[in-house]
C-alpha cells in the first residue's frame, strides 16, 4: 500500500488546486447536529428532504436536551451503534409514534447523480444532495442508503413506530435495512469517535450492553446554532457534481493506475465511494 | 430495531440448542496469531491454503518479535489500518520481497461454499475454509475477499514486492483490492480494539500519522503456541456447511420476517454475512 500513498498525495494536490472552483460545499447550519460523546465529537448532517418528520423529531429532541446523558446501549461491532432511552420512560413531548419515511417519490427535479446501474441491491445508486442514495426508476422512488455512518431511527416491527431511538451504521453497509428504515442523515465528522464506542460482548447476540456503567454516554446533543462558537467546527463536503468526484469515479471504474494488476469489472459500491468531508480551519 | 433484539435472541436460542451438533469449529492453533495492542487483544486466523508464502513470512516475523513495539502508522477511518516498520530499517532475516499470492487455482476438491452468483464484483462469492472468498469458474481461480477484518500484506506498485508491512480492513469492504493483494487471513477476535486505533487526521489523505507519539502501538505479536496459558482465548467459528449458516442465508435472501416491509432483491453481500465467531470459556 506504500505506492497508494503517493497516489493519494497526488490526488490531494489536485483537490487543493481546485479549491478555488468551489468543489466543496458547506452544509446548511440548520441541518447539523452535534453529539458530544465520551469518545469525542460527532457531527451529523440531516436530510430533511428525505425524512422531514423524523428530522424534525430529532431536532426537537436534541433542542429539548432529551439525549443529554443518555447512552449507546446497543452496540454490535460491524453492525450498528444504537442510542437513546433504553428504558423508554424518559418524559418528552416529542415521543408520539411517527409514520414511516422509508423513501420519497422522485420529484420532477431531483439532483440524483447516478453512480451505478444496476447496483447489487438497488436498481440504481448514486448521490442525492450529497448522501449515498438509491433509486428505482420504475417505482419512481428515491431513498438513502445504509452505508457506514448512516443515521436512522429505530423502530418496532410496525413500520410506523419510530419514536426517539436512533442508530449509526458502524460496519459493512446494512443494505437490507434500505427502504425499511427512516434514515435521517449521516455522520460527516467524528466516525472514529463512533468506532471507539464500547461494544457489547461478542457472544451477546442482542447487542444490548446490560451493565449500564459500560455504555458510552452522550454528554450532550445540540443543534449547531446552539453550540458555542469555540466548539463549532467548519466541515465541508465534496460537491457531488464536480470534476473531482467524476474523476474519482471514472478512475475507480477502471482502476486505471499501475498499482492495480487486476482491473475489476467496472462496478462501483457507492457505500465505499461516499463523498469525502474535510475540516476547514476557522479564520 | 427493538424487535430485532427479540429475533436475535430467538436465533441465539436456536444456535445454543445446536451446540451439541458441532456447528462451530475451533481453528487450528498453528494458524492463529495474537496481537496485543494498546487498545486490546486481537486474534488473526491465517489462511495458509491461499497465501502460503506470505503466511509463513508473517509467522516468521511474529516468531522473531519483529512487530513488537512497532505501530499502526497509517490508519484511515473507513479504509485500512496499516502496521509495521514505517522506517523500513528494522533488521530481520525475513524481509526479502515475496512473489504475489493474489489467488490460487481452484483445486479439484475445494470446500468453496457458494453464497452469491453473480456477485457485484466477483463472478461468485462464498466461504472457503471459513473465510469470505471469491471464485471465477472460467478462470478457475479462488481468492479471499477484502471484507472488514481482512488482513493482507502491503506492497509497492510491483505485484511481487510485499515484505513485512500489513493492514487490516476497517471500513466498507475494499473490494477493488481483491485479486490485487495477498490476503493472509482475518481478524476473528478483537475488531473493537482495531476500531479503537488512533486515526490519521481526516484531512490527511495519505493517512500516515506523522506524529509518532499518536500512533497506536503493537505491544507484542505472538504465535498462539507462544502465548501464556492465562492469556489464551478459545475462539470458535461457525462451520460454513451447517444448518445454522444455511438458515441464516436463506432467511437473509428473502428477509422473511415481519420486521422487513421491503423484501429486497435476494442478493447477498457475503462481506456482511461473514461467519460469526464466539468466545468459549475455558474449563
Amino acid at each position: 500500500m506504500k505506492y497508494s500513498i503517493v497516489l493519494v498525495l497526488l490526488y490531494l494536490l489536485v483537490s487543493q488546486y481546485s479549491f478555488a472552483q468551489a468543489k466543496w460545499r458547506t452544509p446548511v447550519s440548520d441541518n447539523l447536529v452535534y453529539l458530544e460523546l465520551e469518545t469525542g465529537t460527532v457531527i451529523i448532517e440531516l436530510a430533511p428532504f428525505m425524512t422531514p418528520k423524523h428530522v424534525a423529531r430529532f431536532k426537537n429532541l436534541v433542542a429539548e436536551g432529551f439525549y443529554d446523558g443518555l447512552d449507546f446501549y446497543r452496540v454490535i461491532d460491524g453492525f450498528v451503534a444504537q442510542a437513546g432511552d433504553f428504558s423508554e420512560k424518559k418524559p418528552s413531548k416529542n415521543k408520539a409514534l411517527l409514520n414511516a419515511e422509508f423513501n420519497r417519490p422522485t420529484p420532477t427535479k431531483s439532483d440524483f447523480m447516478l453512480v451505478q446501474s444496476p447496483d447489487f441491491i438497488a436498481p440504481q445508486t448514486g448521490y442525492l444532495h450529497g448522501f449515498a442514495a438509491g433509486r428505482d426508476p420504475n417505482a419512481k422512488q428515491e431513498w438513502l442508503l445504509h452505508c457506514p455512518g448512516a443515521v436512522a431511527f429505530a423502530r418496532d416491527v410496525d413500520a410506523n413506530s419510530a419514536s426517539t431511538e436512533f442508530y449509526i451504521v458502524i460496519g459493512q453497509a446494512t443494505r437490507h435495512l434500505d427502504r425499511n428504515m427512516s434514515t435521517i442523515g449521516r455522520v460527516i465528522y467524528g466516525m472514529p469517535a463512533v468506532q471507539a464506542l464500547n461494544r457489547a460482548n461478542m457472544n451477546n447476540a442482542s447487542g444490548v450492553i446490560e451493565d449500564t456503567t459500560k455504555r458510552s454516554k452522550i454528554l450532550w446533543a445540540k443543534l449547531a446554532k446552539d453550540v458555542s462558537p469555540q466548539n463549532q467546527l467548519k466541515i465541508q463536503i465534496q460537491e457531488q457534481n464536480s470534476d473531482q468526484v467524476t474523476q474519482r469515479l471514472t478512475s475507480a471504474k477502471t482502476l486505471d493506475n499501475e498499482f492495480f494488476h487486476f482491473k475489476g469489472n467496472g462496478n462501483l459500491d457507492v457505500c465505499y465511494y461516499q463523498l469525502k468531508t474535510r475540516l476547514v480551519d476557522l479564520p
